[in-house]
């Protein structure tokens, strides 16, 4: 059986279920940690795992580049690469691609880029996105595809879209189905309802193991982020995992749980983590900030991870202030702790019938400590 | 009763014994990875005892600039700042202002010098120093003492280990004994036998729970410095331990070892990891070397550590060139380890009176695998 999500309970549009994969079961909703280049940047694979943390995310732009996709296969693979023994879903690197504005040229055929690492030029379609794909041995592959710029007119983003939609259909076509693997196809569409509505119409009649919605967390904002789900979810088959791609805070995520999004990702308690931005149940602080240099207490009183329950806040504002690459691991590992703990608790307050409520308690939690 | 050595076995003059400590026994010989800041450089405390180390060292002069002293002893010692709960030295911040050159002024009283993090004046003195490991919570203390520089001509040397004499009866006077801790003298007269000698008779006369053999390891080679340690370990109590500071490489632990020596402490592995150097049980590696990229090969088939037992040369080396902070964290993880397990090893052959033959297998397993 290919990749597949079970259902354990829905709570208005909020769901609960299980992701079958080949690298075993996740639970949803799920946050998948950023492991850019082989790694979740400064944690090693047990740490991710220790924070409950069951599937991760891969990119192919940068693996395809450096170690290169092939190096990878021959070594047996990604997950042994990177000693991640759960799912990973691997995007397509259109995304990135995309994102490097004057180094590519795109046609109808594919992408033509220079890398950021060494100059040197390369080529993605849809056929060779999938092969990577295959060579990492991602459980989840993404179809490729073109995420429209933001803000873009209906006409820019309807052409962008049917592309995309003609490269999910050779993106579907250059898969080869394996028992426990699954082929992700993405909306797009901007922020124009009639769009996504095409989207999803082009993408159900190809068929996929799952729905990613795309284009989003692109400078939109959360309102029209929101407005976007309120379209486009309750449009996906109501049997298969819904993932939207790049998002976000916890604000985000809450959101987007209540609007049926089963699967996340996002840089978000990485990247904050080495900038000494914490993500915490009372909200956000700067470790820099000269408040935390005498105070001994827990980062988050409420967190069971190994810094807040080995260190004090005073320590973190000292490793930063010092420079320490400690500062960045335990940081970067309490924010990974921290979405974990956000989405079993959600998962918890959907099989509880109690979505709406807690969904109520977080935000009440969320009073900011300390500005940036 | 005070920190002090018990003594196990010896084999010529190698010596296997236990420090007892206020926070707890250590079998020597042993290698203390050094944490200057507060921390032993990417590594959570959890992974430094992993690696079955079980006592680090602190230093004064970065630790009193920043957080400074006081602030650490108000949030309870740095034992508990760092999560360390094994013993701790800390060493007396003489090395590092005698190394700040123009930055610094010597008195008979003590030393003013800059910060180099923020170019403010401060002062050591016998007696500030003293405070300062007190504060921090230091179990052994060491005496405040100027590290001569090399080469020096022997009027110079004689001069300064003078001094180092007169400040080592000032630390000797300010310490405070208590239960499980202790004050280590610090044997100085650079590269000069009778300089050695007089000042381990100075020392002695006052009286220390250890002695240290400092001013070595700062260029003059490892054969002047083995033939220091001739000359000098000899004259030391046998009942005390003895501290060779800031060595070294894995051959010049085993020549101290056989010279009757107990503590090491050295920035070596720790900097190296940093610099994609490990030291194995087959020598020296570069793991940025291209002849890693396509080894799926673990870095050390002898070694147990979790960089060994899960990643390949080829993983490490990709880490390396990506600049992954896990790069440097998984090679520090390895080298603290190797050196771990080298003085285990050191003190098994020492208790099965094997010294000589296990230091000669291990100098043969040492061929290099590369070359820097």
């Amino acid at each position: 059986m290919t990749l597949h999500w079970t259902a354990a309970a829905q709570d208005g549009a909020a769901r609960a279920g299980t992701l079958h994969t080949a690298h075993g079961e996740v639970e949803t909703p799920v946050f998948m940690p950023v492991g850019t280049a082989g790694t979740v940047k400064a944690m090693t694979a047990d740490a991710v795992r220790s924070t409950g943390a069951r599937m991760v995310l891969g990119n192919t732009y940068h693996l395809m580049l450096r170690p290169t996709a092939e190096r990878i296969a021959r070594l047996g693979g990604l997950h042994k690469f990177m000693d991640w023994h759960g799912p990973i879903l691997t995007d397509s690197g259109g995304y990135q691609v995309m994102s490097l504005n004057e180094l590519r040229k795109l046609d109808e055929d594919g992408v033509t880029f220079r890398s950021h690492v060494d100059g040197s030029k390369h080529r993605l379609t849809p056929e060779r996105s999938i092969e990577i794909q295959h060579l990492l041995g991602a459980d989840v592959t993404m179809c490729f595809d073109e995420c429209t710029p933001f803000p873009a007119t209906e006409e820019v983003a309807a052409a962008s879209m049917r592309l995309s939609m003609r490269w999910a259909a050779r993106s579907r076509a250059a898969f080869q189905p394996r028992e426990g693997h699954g082929l992700f196809g993405i909306v797009q569409g901007s922020v124009y309802p009639s769009l996504r509505a095409e989207s999803v119409a082009a993408l159900t009649a190809i068929g996929f193991e799952g729905y990613a919605v795309g284009g989003l967390a692109v400078g939109e904002g959360q309102e029209a982020m929101f407005a976007c789900l309120d379209v486009t979810t309750p449009l996906l088959p109501q049997d298969r995992p819904r993932y939207l791609m790049g998002v976000g805070t916890p604000a985000d995520i809450v959101g987007a749980v209540a609007r049926g999004i089963d699967m996340f990702d996002c840089v978000i308690p990485t990247r904050s983590g080495r900038t000494a931005r914490a993500y915490t149940s009372r909200g956000q602080l700067n470790l820099r900030n000269a408040r935390h240099a005498d105070d001994g207490s827990a980062l988050d009183p409420n967190c069971g991870c190994p810094t807040c329950t080995r260190h004090s806040r005073a320590y973190l504002n000292h490793l930063f202030k010092a420079e320490e690459m400690l500062g960045p691991m335990l940081l970067t590992w309490h924010n990974i702790h921290y979405y974990q703990t956000l989405t079993r608790r959600l998962r918890g307050a959907i099989l509880d019938g109690r979505f709406a409520q807690v969904a109520a308690e977080m935000a009440a939690e969320w009073a900011p400590e300390d500005t940036p």
